[in-house]
């Protein structure tokens, strides 16, 4: 049952930083290959960090070539989209509060499927591993996006990031009372 | 006894780190969420790129608490004292020395503490391998700093991390003597 | 047999990337010490981020000195020449033109060895796994490389990039067919 939330956890998560990384890619004047490469890292940087760090090799993602799939596909149809409605798309309210969702969703999915991956690993002081684990996946993503488009990382200047914190340490506690 | 050298080691760095990652963010105006990310990530940064590297997974300072405890502590501690004496305190040579010597502490005991993690490994090649380890746990921190605070690697431009190699080596070549 | 091959790709590709790194420190103006670490850091960084990937831990540069080694070499020889001919050397179209041609070298030597290195760990998924992987290893150590020269990896806005994943599954395809 477990796995079926967590997969369904996992596709939101990667829908939304695909998104995500995508806008950012198209507004820094990206082609569309640079758009996908920004895409698929964005959407699947937190996870490899996360199996990395947990010790489960080769990382998810390298055996499941969906989500790097699904990641090129959202991409490529926003790049599509974009170049035909530049204009009005850009520099708009719109704009703006698309990238706000994309980014919150993709942060909260990837924040409460790292938090529960933490939690199965059942080792001792598993409450912070979990929590820390979970906000490393939630923002591990965004980081490397930033990173790569050359900006001071979000996590450091917007304050939705400390969401991050509360919300894996909200699932680690739920999931350990109930 | 070698684990209490260790222990020490580690904790002197870790503030050490911390409150070099904090001055950073502090000067780059970040609010007081983003200076304690950034002393947590400077302060265990290196630790986690040398576990991840010689396998010691999930790395220690998931299972330890105490170290981004004390790093955010510190954070908040210099945050605090800053907000109420700014002005006499940035721009001034006591800020240059204070980052100077931080920064010095934190590359001196990271170094050493990896070196010496590495020669426990009881691998072949053993001193090469310890050499780098010793220097990549040293400088690792003040990378990720630094690439989050979006400025050139004080390592490609400061002499004094040439030091770091100089260290890991002199530690590598007096432990294997004695 | 292949041993051989994959030993003389390495040292190829270590060659190629660790004049690339040189020549990229040498035009930021950096010393012969931050051009050397840019070199090695360029030429083990694919490297070793496939290997933390592949869980082959230590990874192979950490028990094989000699890579290292080689990369300091050809920056210092590469810092040396260009510290008598500055002038008559950099901005002009043999500079563009040798640092295209060692990127180039590199990331084609680096992808195909990833893309082998993947194929032989012989899991299930291995065709994704290792085109992947290839592409990774090609492209890891030009983005440490530009990351810590603070401007936007090249993979994003040189085309020449594609060419790494097309690389990898010709490599792919071509290894499983025959």
């Amino acid at each position: 049952m477990i796995e079926i939330y967590l997969f369904i956890l996992d596709i939101i998560g990667t829908i939304a930083f695909a998104l995500s990384g995508a806008m950012v890619g198209i507004n820094k004047k990206m082609d569309i290959f640079g758009v996908n490469i920004l895409a698929i890292t964005t959407a699947v940087g937190g996870g490899i960090i996360r199996d990395v760090i947990i010790g489960s090799i080769p990382p998810t993602t390298f055996l499941h070539p969906e989500f790097a799939v699904i990641s090129a596909c959202c991409a490529t149809a926003l790049f599509s989209l974009c170049f035909f409605h530049k204009d009005r798309f850009f520099h708009t309210d719109l704009y703006e509060k698309l990238t706000f969702i994309f980014d919150t969703a993709g942060l909260a999915a990837f924040t409460i499927d790292g938090t529960i991956k933490g939690l199965n690993l059942n080792t001792e002081h598993s409450l912070f591993l979990s929590v820390f684990l979970g906000m490393i996946t939630g923002v591990g993503g965004g980081i490397l996006r930033d990173l790569f488009s050359n900006k001071t990382p979000d996590i450091f200047v917007k304050r939705i990031y400390a969401c991050a914190i509360i919300g894996a340490l909200m699932t680690a506690l739920l999931w350990k009372w109930y």
